[in-house]
């Protein structure tokens, strides 16, 4: 998917910017993994093989995987970011990125059973492998895990990182409840969903936990408030974005490249946020709600025409702007960082870093 | 079922006992009753509907329960009871109280959908009710609203207190991925599963959060590391002997008093303790696994001729035995809290209500 931005800040990056981004990810997955390691050893043997399995470091039954099949690592590298950006040393984020990594990797593993979903980068989700029971076994380790982890650290913010990372899962069990309860509701009428609705929802299951992420190493190293609420909503307007951008791939992604089949959201019907969008063009709601509406998978033939439906009616492109809106909102909360001649190198540093690795994201996802 | 007991403390409670014993949980459950509501409402309102449903405060769909159809409140009356013990008053344990009430439910929602249960207390299990997503959902919020409620406490020493909680959370967890992989192991031979094993397995899936219970409300008040290890002991040794009398209700219980048909856990094949110690007497190895062998149910007459060859090789001595063991050494713990004439009023009475409590807890069971 090719993007053009009016945005204030350059939202496609350099290559410089790659490289940096790239080394900022290999930093933090380094600096991090041995915490990480040693806190899933500490989890009951089967537990811990479900757990190594859902971060890619092993195969079913535990025999380590040839290639790594982990994520990118982004949370671990926000909260280690978060905390210099709050002037304290990269160290002192390890517990929070620790937390961040279990708790993502918590609600991956229980959203796969929620959603029913078969695969998850290219490989059988942990249900799938495991069965339904030992999968919400392995999720509530991981999330005991996370509120352990984040207890034992040192210093006195402790209790305000515990809330901060419980009110993001209450975040998160809110947007997924939401999500969940989307599916029943209409196309039209009053009942139907709105784009207002669709943000909170999307902001709650995958805003809050990005938002925790970039601003739960400053909450630890006892950042001021202004410092972690611009961190908090940097994180959750990124959520929105990529939740966004997910929504558009759902519908117009390259196979080869989602590992889902084209028109995979349309087929399940899904309230996205294009889908959503187009509905608001009252020539399109006619057309579109007889395609959508039923329960079956939609066949091929149908998920294309309504493709190009809610394309024609500016789904799209309403989608892509809505993304770059809150790419902007990103850049804009960076800014809100201390900055100036008083501000720590240090924050300084990882302002920009934070900057360089977020637009190549952006650029990695559209 | 009868029990004789020549533990050192009287395990049969009197009638002045048992007026106490229901005083105090009636106390506790006005005491913590508004808390708990209140932390319920902060939940998104489809999950505080199962969240409510699962305390027995509505029906499915949300409507008033007729009657009271949650449990006895134990866990919360252990928690106000252990911050009495430290010395601090009855308020102080409210937190904790709130933290362990939350724990308990969001472990009985996912143990329900692992071990497939689909009624409890009489009324359709949350999965059963509501479906297995939702039901992993809710017990998610559940889980994260007791980490919040407990991080919001006040005093200094909230930190302690989340760590023991998640530590009590992780052997939950190994407990009951341990009873999971029972399930596949052998009757017999070096793969066997032996009391010892079976010892550790109840004490973490079931004494670890009676445990935490007992001891959480003490820990908030900062309360010395000899009370709070007393008291976590007492609750681990009750959760034994809870969890001992069940496996003797799952095989000899009234079905019209356990809601359960008679020899509901031979039928299941469970590797209770009553079974494991039945197969340390050499003659019954051979004729027990026999009737045991296998995956399908047992039949009503194969069920009844196992149940008859446990209790002659001893098997349901044995664990009568068990329970009193640990029944004694609940007393032992309780007799290591802050005693003598230095001892707060306050804390000297929290003990004797602990015993009273107890006491009419072990006459209820038995």
């Amino acid at each position: 998917m090719t993007v053009t931005t009016s945005a204030p800040h350059p939202t496609v990056s350099t290559t410089a910017d790659t490289e940096r981004a790239v080394q900022l990810l290999d930093r933090s997955r380094a600096l991090v993994r041995p915490a990480l390691t040693e806190a899933v050893g500490r989890l009951h043997p089967w537990v811990a093989e479900m757990a190594a399995y859902s971060f890619g470091w092993c195969e079913a039954g535990g025999a380590p995987t040839a290639a790594a099949a982990g994520g990118k690592g982004l949370r671990q590298a926000l909260a280690v970011l978060g905390a210099e950006a709050a002037g304290a040393p990269a160290r002192a984020g390890v517990s929070a990125a620790v937390a961040v990594e279990l708790v993502h990797t918590f609600s991956l593993l229980h959203d796969d059973i929620m959603d029913g979903d078969a695969t998850r980068r290219g490989r059988p989700t942990v249900w799938k492998a495991y069965g339904t029971g030992p999968a919400v076994l392995a999720g509530d380790a991981l999330f005991a895990l996370a509120v352990e982890t984040l207890a034992s650290a040192p210093g006195s913010h402790v209790p305000a990182a515990v809330r901060h990372l419980a009110t993001a899962l209450n975040d998160l069990v809110s947007g997924q409840a939401d999500d969940l309860l989307f599916e029943s509701r209409p196309w039209t009428g009053p009942e139907a969903v709105g784009p207002d609705e669709y943000r909170a929802m999307a902001e709650h299951k995958t805003g809050a936990l990005l938002g925790c992420a970039a601003a739960l190493g400053a909450v630890l190293a006892g950042a001021p408030a202004t410092t972690v609420t611009a961190l908090d909503r940097a994180g959750r307007h990124l959520g929105l974005a990529f939740q966004v951008i997910d929504d558009l791939l759902g519908i117009w992604g390259d196979p080869a490249v989602t590992g889902k089949p084209v028109h995979a959201d349309l087929r399940r019907r899904k309230k996205t946020f294009p889908v959503l969008a187009a509905l608001d063009c009252p020539a399109a709601v006619r057309p579109l709600t007889r395609l959508l509406e039923g329960t079956e998978d939609l066949d091929d033939a149908t998920a294309r025409r309504a493709a190009a439906l809610i394309e024609e009616a500016g789904g799209r492109s309403a989608a892509l702007a809505e993304a770059h809106r809150h790419i902007a909102h990103v850049h804009a909360c960076l800014d809100g960082l201390p900055s100036g001649p008083h501000a720590l190198p240090t924050a300084l540093r990882a302002a920009d870093d934070l900057r360089a690795l977020l637009a190549f994201l952006v650029r990695r996802e559209m």
